[in-house]
């Protein structure tokens, strides 16, 4: 622990959960605190057990986990108004959770207090103080969430000092500044933190932020400018409304950019790859633009900008992409030319001599103009790129299918599909079952080609996405589906394009299998 | 125009072009001019004519707009090394625009100067007055952008200062000091835009950022903070890599909470139709966590906030969503229990004490755990809501469906839908065919319905959006289906989950169609 380290603090699992469309089981949970574990984080906020049932069997089952490093804190708010820390429900279900850190959350805002709270300015230091003693008598490192401080700052600065002048004599081992609302701006941030800190004397300062005015990411880097040793956030920032403090941008502007330490340089390497995870937990898509993580945050598409880079990398580049484990990527489109594409032939480990270049921009532009897209779907690509080598010969040929689905008198859904597949001299016809229409055409053509090819049954569709392309036209609009395949650590993207589902699923699909069986 | 005014410089058409997956046609392009127009933008560029021909034929239309209030730009680089402006192909590119206003980019950081340009730095000073010069003295207001401009300041400030000295001399209208790679943070970008004024005089000061580092809203406002009177951005931060500044959160940050004049309050609350506007023809899903702009920007999903937002709307909102045209919403899910719910029913205008909600919230309960999602789904709710009604009659019942997609030896798709629909005593058996199997379930549904509720011509389907639940389970997982309808200006949404994608649609259909005809 250097003189210059900030402690990162995880809500990932407790405020993270509050984002629209997130619902995690018990188990996600648990994977994710290994996991965060594993990357560095020093406190991993697990959830809030006096609020619902899952978070108290998250706690009764996190010692199983041996957390390596990262302390667990469980998350609650100070007593109710008129209770004694030791008669409050949800007081001692945060002792329940035998957790070595307890979060309480307090009001700073004297618009809470009396408008939400219901009590007065003076019950509620009270509240704040009487919690934190109670908690830090039990043993527990106690570090104290102050909501909404810097609206109750900027509305009495004086109360909203005076809380957190209750937590530190509660021997609160951190007072945390949070904007709750989302809605502060960098320097009134600074400012309130440099007063904060001069107040308190010894305390140790925290911030906790949100991005409702898109400052998230500044606001917190400049509360750590201004003092502040821990930063609460998510990964990928995810949470209520907007979204919480972005770990996944805040950590490399620390480390990175402002010569703080939060991890190692090995550490700092895991980021993309933590970000991908979660993203997949929590089932959602991992968002391309996503500062330093997303698949596009080192892609170029410019001509110009591709140009330059191949004569010198940090023309167009912010950072190294391999500190935070993420990669430099030119993108393939009708608007990029030759360059990008051949900077992807020496990507794929291909030589241009033997290939067709300019067909393949010709057969780009002319199948972008029907709704594909080769943004993020390399190996179709590639195989486009392999497809012109006048020594190439496809593993397979489909020349049939047919798909049936029906529900009867309640009956159902039934679904069948057959193919049709030349594999060199023989034809293959079978015929399969399945879940849905995809689902049986893919059964169909793997039980066609497994005879010949017995390494496809370890080849695994890992993602199936479909986008509509033109939403003017009802259900006939173009389809473009996306496959990402994977066999073991091997990953591979396809693409397939039609008004038709079906039919566009079925492009997808052929070219994840001919490039599985090419490799 | 007040004194405290910013001018708002939108290059959506330009530089927000580089974002991955954005390609407008020359017909979008001239729709988006338009909007951002009557939106309020005080410049517009619409493009590089000296790249690529669609950007010549944007503005040789672009007179035919009749733009209100925006100043067109056109947008290139300053002339090319040992060229004379008369004789550069770019430059007389940017004459052949016709513009009111000439974008000119150059370079201020010696790495580019030497690397990318391959000239000297005396050079690149003459390159840039001269340009500048050039196109003032054809009757252009200039604007220079001042390209890499703080990575240049960082490596040789004095270099960096020159290169906009030379800008000013040759007569631009104001300099732009771009973070191209977007790596700055706020305190850098404040602390040179300061030195920048100081050391140019009367020269107008802009700025131009990108959000690499996760800091390209608060940059830009460090920036106006500083002393720039000019915001470059685009509408949602689309651009390349990350994202250009995003002028949905600029505009409001300035407006709302700094106190600066961009718009009128009215123009304020077209902000989020414009966001969405944009979305939709840049063909991307619009994006729910966008701060101000998002559908969930002022989303409430925990039970706490729902709660206390029932008694102080304030006290978990940083603005009114009002003034930047969105609105406040409580999220439906398991975990948020009857408040939420009860809170919907008030926004559908329901009377609770005829409906049954606890066996609604069950429910919702049983089907999120099959897969269902119903935060986005509001229609299904409501309909969920009004089946508990003991007066409620469903307009129509499906029981039957039969779906068939092919290719036969090359030819096809062809696909095949028949549906089974009791009306009142009446069946419907009808057959249609389709572009895809969705389609056609459409075609044969609204065929069925035509006869008994001509109204339903009127209605559209506006979006599809389907997404796979459980990347785990290969092409058998559960796939979620939602749909968003449209009559009119009225526009709905509704959900079906099934492993079976075509299942899935139909029930997000049938709920469209049954809302659609309860209305």
């Amino acid at each position: 622990m250097t003189a210059n380290h900030i402690d990162l603090y995880d809500t990932t699992l407790r405020d993270g959960t509050q984002r629209e469309g997130i619902s995690y089981s018990l188990d996600d949970k648990l994977k994710i605190a290994a996991r965060l574990d594993a990357f560095g984080m020093d406190y991993i906020e697990g959830g809030w057990p006096g609020s619902n049932p899952k978070d108290v069997e998250f706690f009764r089952r996190a010692p199983s986990l041996g957390l390596s490093h990262a302390k667990l804190a469980a998350f609650g708010s100070t007593r109710r108004k008129g209770v004694r820390p030791a008669d409050d429900a949800n007081v001692q279900a945060l002792m329940g959770a035998e957790t070595p850190v307890v979060t309480l959350v307090g009001k700073s805002w004297a618009l809470h207090v009396v408008n939400v709270l219901e009590t007065t300015a003076e019950e509620n230091l009270a509240m704040i103080e009487e919690s934190v003693a109670y908690c830090q008598a039990q043993g527990k490192e106690v570090i104290y969430d102050a909501e909404h401080f810097f609206d109750g700052y900027k509305a009495d600065a004086a109360y909203a000092l005076a809380t957190l002048a209750a937590a530190a004599r509660g021997g609160a081992a951190c007072v945390v500044l949070c904007d709750t609302n989302g809605g502060s701006l960098p320097w009134e941030v600074a400012e309130a933190t440099a007063r904060v800190i001069a107040h308190l004397g010894g305390v140790a300062v925290g911030i906790h932020t949100h991005d409702d005015g898109g400052c998230g990411v500044a606001n917190s880097l400049a509360a750590v400018r201004a003092g502040a040793v821990q930063v609460q956030g998510t990964v990928n920032g995810y949470g209520e409304r907007v979204a919480n403090a972005n770990l996944c941008a805040i950590i490399p502007d620390l480390q990175l950019k402002m010569g703080y330490d939060c991890l190692s340089a090995e550490q700092l390497r895991g980021l993309t790859e933590l970000s991908r995870y979660v993203a997949e937990l929590a089932n959602l898509t991992h968002d391309d633009h996503l500062p330093f993580v997303g698949a596009s945050a080192f892609a170029h598409k410019g001509g110009i900008h591709v140009a330059a880079m191949l004569k010198d990398a940090a023309s167009y580049q912010h950072i190294d992409p391999a500190a935070v484990g993420n990669r430099q990527r030119s993108v393939v489109s009708e608007l990029s030319g030759r360059g990008n594409l051949i900077d992807k032939i020496k990507q794929f480990n291909l030589n241009p001599e033997s290939l067709d270049v300019p067909k393949v921009l010709e057969q780009i532009k002319q199948l972008e103009s029907q709704g594909f897209t080769f943004e993020g779907a390399e190996a179709s690509v590639e195989l486009m790129l392999r497809r012109t080598h006048p020594a190439y010969v496809p593993p397979f040929e489909m020349t049939d299918y047919w798909v049936m689905v029906q529900r009867r008198r309640g009956r159902g859904p039934i679904v069948e599909a057959t193919v049709k597949v030349r594999v060199g001299p023989k034809i293959m016809h079978t015929v399969a079952e399945g879940n849905g229409p995809v689902n049986a055409l893919d059964a169909a053509l793997r039980q066609a080609l497994a005879g010949v090819f017995p390494r496809i049954s370890g080849v695994r569709l890992a993602d199936y996405k479909v986008r509509i392309l033109d939403g003017e036209n009802n259900t006939a609009a173009t389809t473009r589906v996306l496959i990402e395949t994977r066999e073991g650590m091997r990953r591979w993207s396809t693409v397939g394009a039609s008004p038709n589902i079906i039919d566009a699923s079925w492009r997808a699909l052929a070219d994840s299998m001919e490039y599985a069986l090419i490799q």
